[in-house]
């Protein structure tokens, strides 16, 4: 199966048509952000949001105002964790990060903004009042510090010594994010709790499958391929899936992840076959 | 009429009742959100939106949520402004900023942080969920590009030339949040929008003396009273409202604006008292 890329192509045209400067003064700040946006990638967790969707039988251009607000607080994240002051990274899918591009004073700003549109947006996603409001606040203790902004700091904090402290920042880091791309659209389209369970058990298992790639790349990915320089994770001394269980290992595991990922999928009994695809995306990748 | 001194205790007991972090791995996160966020102030916002709902008849707790929120928002908006790319400010409110005290890293993961839990602690406002989403997209939009963030971005750049461009940016920067505090409170509250408009004009008016005072104080105050270096803006090659019309002109213009704000508080037929002591405060205040 292949990543669904009539998906992305929906995506990509909400993206592109998405403006947020009223005033002439604020337009460099609108480049800055639209800059770290439009660069390309494969928009994992929109896509995934439009899959779920369509697994539970709905229109998935319905809820591209949600899509688009997970790709903008995904795009804010990289900008911060790039900062000279965190990761301090100057690549970025091939391209100079926006800190390089723009100035830290601006990227910071860029990033603040992404996330208040972000939050905009998902306030105009159709559907009942109570189910918006519930995906919201899914979506906000996703990113928040029981969320993605706490596990970066677990991560520039060095504070994660062993494997269960790795899967845990990881959890809040990476799959907090990718868990409610799936999630908010079970909560809008009113899915039954005991329905949710095979979805919510894929997208847990899909986060921790994202990460072990993630670590794995940066050891045997080319500069080319990953649009950064690879072994940024070693040169920060971080603690990996591959510098924690050696690479041959760390493959078995994220394999292992798949396998149980998928096997998840089947118990939906939805259509799921672009979720699936997007599994085996994540699987085989080499960007 | 004095400062709503009791609405200010109930803001001060929600926002020392918050707990952010769920893992033992983020509690210093949480610390560091906590500091900035219980540095003391007038907590000028979330008292606006409690008087602005007592105001209006009803009961101010009720809306404690929306007004930790709007608290949450401003102190994120502090640390970021504080940093060394942007303004490089070491002292706030007497203390020692969030960088200097935690490192720059932490202090921009504690502001992101304050925005997401801010946003959460909104989806959790009691209210019809229409209303509640409707004043939450009022509060984004106040933060993003046409708002907080924007005019931020403005004043970094120094792209304010002139008197009507200078009252955009702080329009951006300091009114929208300042006129979202009462705003949320009245879209909340379901109120008619013909009736909204002289609240309206007031707290708009209350965004622009809030700045003339500020920019007053950054010339006349001393450095305990304000908490930091004063001068801080003309160090900075600001421009502001003494730097363009002279100290005396801009007292003038404060005066104008507190006459305005409080003639349109007359026009409201509410119980305004507490809105007019926050106008007198802001007119009068020293630090």
């Amino acid at each position: 199966m292949s990543y669904p890329e009539d998906l992305r192509a929906l995506v990509d045209a909400e993206l592109e048509g998405l403006g947020f400067a009223a005033h002439p003064a604020t337009a460099g700040l609108e480049e800055a952000m639209r800059y770290s946006l439009l660069a390309g990638g494969k928009r994992v967790r929109p896509v995934l949001a439009l899959a779920t969707a369509r697994a539970l039988g709905a229109d998935p251009a319905r809820y591209l105002p949600a899509a688009a607000a997970l790709e903008l607080i995904h795009t804010y994240s990289l900008i911060h964790d790039d900062l000279p002051a965190m990761d301090d990274d100057r690549l970025r899918r091939g391209l100079p990060t926006a800190h390089v591009k723009y100035g830290e004073d601006v990227a910071i700003l860029a990033g603040d903004g992404l996330f208040a549109e972000a939050i905009r947006r998902f306030c105009g996603q159709p559907g009942e009042p109570a189910r918006v409001l519930a995906a919201l606040s899914e979506l906000a203790a996703a990113t928040g510090v029981d969320g993605m902004v706490g596990g970066q700091y677990v991560d520039v904090i060095g504070d994660a010594g062993d494997a269960a402290a790795l899967r845990a920042l990881h959890g809040l880091k990476t799959g907090r994010l990718i868990a409610a791309a799936v999630g908010v659209v079970l909560t809008l389209e009113g899915v039954a709790e005991t329905e949710t369970i095979p979805y919510r058990r894929f997208s847990g298992e899909l986060g921790v499958l994202f990460q072990i790639v993630d670590d794995i790349l940066d050891v045997t990915g080319s500069d080319e391929q990953l649009g950064k320089p690879r072994g940024s994770d070693e040169r920060h001394g971080k603690l990996t899936y591959v510098s924690l269980f050696g690479l041959e290992r760390a493959r078995a595991l994220a394999a292992e992840s798949h396998a149980k990922a998928t096997a998840a999928l089947d118990e939906t009994g939805g259509e799921s076959d672009d979720l699936r695809a997007i599994a085996d995306y994540i699987f085989t990748r080499n960007e």
